[in-house]
């Protein structure tokens, strides 16, 4: 199968703190994009708007973006006001009309829009909403648990603190160790750079974990380990509903915890100085005990986001946790990600160890 | 407002160990149910199939049923195979044109049928599908840590052990001590009930939490304590993520831990042999850990479903639960519940003691 070639829309939000999905797609696949669509940036490169990307163009019309050869026009930014624009809805009714598949990330269904679906129809392309939960999902029952291969949930402290990023940083070092490593996705970004998975804080409540299982199961074929993509934060008020979902439903080995050094305070409630972040030890425990409820689990490393820190402040941050819950810790972005890719690959011999044993 | 008069719709299934939502609705609203109906046992009274619910009548036909004064049709169980088989529809059909509402628990939606909806539009009629979550629902912002009310949520060893009706055992006696007490219901039958709620399990995962605090804010209005409905269990492999969600989103102060004596495995995943029902003690330091991560909270007793033991094996069960966690247990169905209450009235004057202190 001929890897998709996306060109991305990102109109007047492109930047290197506004679209997290467009820029994700471009930091991980940068070989299948060939364009950005944002009338503000158009006329210069990825490069020059984001500090990484290259050459890639940016363009300001979708018949300049369909000219460089797109297959898939991914939607890479949520439009101002969460509803399509008009113009938006036209630049997507026009690569359809030219043979593009589109790859949607919002929360509005663009497959439910009968213009759109009924061009992609006549023209035999496909339109996938990518926060569209599969229609036949099971109740979890623990298959996870008994994959051959070794599987790592990536937790957090919070919200967006890289739990995805962390574990894509780690896959080639994986492998340059002869490890066949599989990322699996359970958000709309991580969903947008393997080409699979299913967002699963978009699924019926009751189908949390039946959905990661079913995720899980599909990446540990050939493989020697699994990243799971992790979601939100066993304390955050909103969101932890999922986490629990995600770390039963999973049945990981082993636990990566990633936080951001500067951040106090869980998510949204900061204005209420309420719930401030508590020690990484404590989610250690709290992570492991809970986890561990279904079936045994451990921390092996700490994944340190320090993008707002200078460096000595970010190496001291990773030493401060080193020292604190006595896990290896390191900025896999920022720094040689070798002291978790070490960790992973002991814990995951100690896995197979095991695994021997029992026969 | 006119309490409604429910006519249950159990055909073919209603007994004691199958209709467990007719069922309930009957133990608990008996003055509301004017009849039911299940061709198999027409002719004879409800205390006769079983064992309460005295002379309400089992008719035959829905003619019949609704010249008992019915204003609401309630489906109480779930047809075999999950489909609403053609009679059932026709009834539907037949009630709503007599001027009755329809509530609905199934997971499939009646007012998604073009027939029913057109009916039940020219009649005035509501078919409420108790399952299908409000549309608008919040992410949870921890507004239910914040009432006055004494919020208490049921938390139990596995599904379906008696979280819905332990609580519903206590508000009697609650109130008898002169405590304002609402029950907010989760799931459907606490719905059919209460004649409102959410049924958490249904909403999509992102909003768990959120509709928790909604329903929890609701109830807590001019009340002294709110008895939320528990859902699922911490360490079930299938639901946790609802439990949790529940947990984090009503900011309980008071638990109570329920269990059926007898079960040795959580749910469905008995075959296995898996995941055999850790001591309570263990469940006690699991809820108290992971609740008290978003807002302080402590289990304040156990209530023991006993119904398969007989009268010196369900005092026993209850003697060593007390003996292992130090709190009081009793079953709250067979047993009088004010060991339970007693603690609750207990924990609550705590509470309202800080809340005084903190001014």
């Amino acid at each position: 199968m001929t890897p998709p070639r996306f060109l991305i829309i990102a109109d007047g939000d492109f930047g290197p703190m506004t679209s997290k999905t467009a820029n994700s797609v471009i930091r991980y696949r940068p070989g299948q994009v060939v364009g950005v669509l944002d009338r503000v940036n158009a006329g210069g490169t990825v490069q020059a708007v984001l500090g990484f990307g290259g050459a890639i163009p940016v363009v300001a019309t979708m018949r300049e973006g369909l000219a460089l050869g797109a297959t898939v026009v991914l939607i890479g930014i949520a439009p101002q006001g969460g509803r399509l624009p008009g113009e938006w809805h036209a630049w997507i009714g026009e690569a359809i009309d030219a043979g593009c598949d589109i790859w949607n990330g919002l929360h509005t269904f663009l497959s439910d829009d009968p213009d759109l679906a009924a061009r992609a129809a006549r023209r035999g392309r496909k339109i996938l909403d990518l926060r569209k939960p599969p229609i036949d999902l099971p109740v979890a029952s623990g298959l996870a648990k008994d994959v051959e291969a070794y599987v790592c949930l990536t937790v957090g402290t919070d919200c967006n603190v890289g739990k995805m990023t962390s574990q894509l940083q780690l896959v080639d070092g994986l492998r340059a160790r002869g490890l066949r490593t599989n990322f699996v996705a359970t958000g709309q970004t991580g969903i947008m750079i393997e080409g699979w998975g299913i967002a699963v804080d978009a699924v019926v409540a009751d189908f949390i974990a039946g959905a990661t299982e079913r995720i899980t199961l599909q990446g540990a074929k050939d493989a020697d380990i699994v990243l799971v993509e992790g979601q939100g934060s066993i304390n955050h008020p909103g969101y932890s509903g999922v986490t629990l979902g995600l770390l039963h439903g999973a049945c990981p080995s082993g636990l990566i915890l990633c936080h951001q050094a500067s951040r106090e305070y869980i998510g949204d409630y900061r204005q209420a100085a309420w719930l401030r972040i508590p020690p990484l030890s404590e989610y250690v425990k709290l992570y492991e005990h809970i986890g561990s409820a279904v079936h045994p689990t451990n921390v092996v490393a700490i994944c340190m986001n320090t993008y707002d820190l200078d460096e000595s402040a970010a190496r001291a941050a990773c030493e401060a946790a080193e020292l604190e819950t006595g896990l290896p810790c390191t900025d896999p972005v920022r720094f040689d990600p070798a002291p978790v890719i070490d960790a992973l690959a002991a814990d995951r011999a100690r896995y197979v160890a095991r695994r021997t044993e029992r026969g």
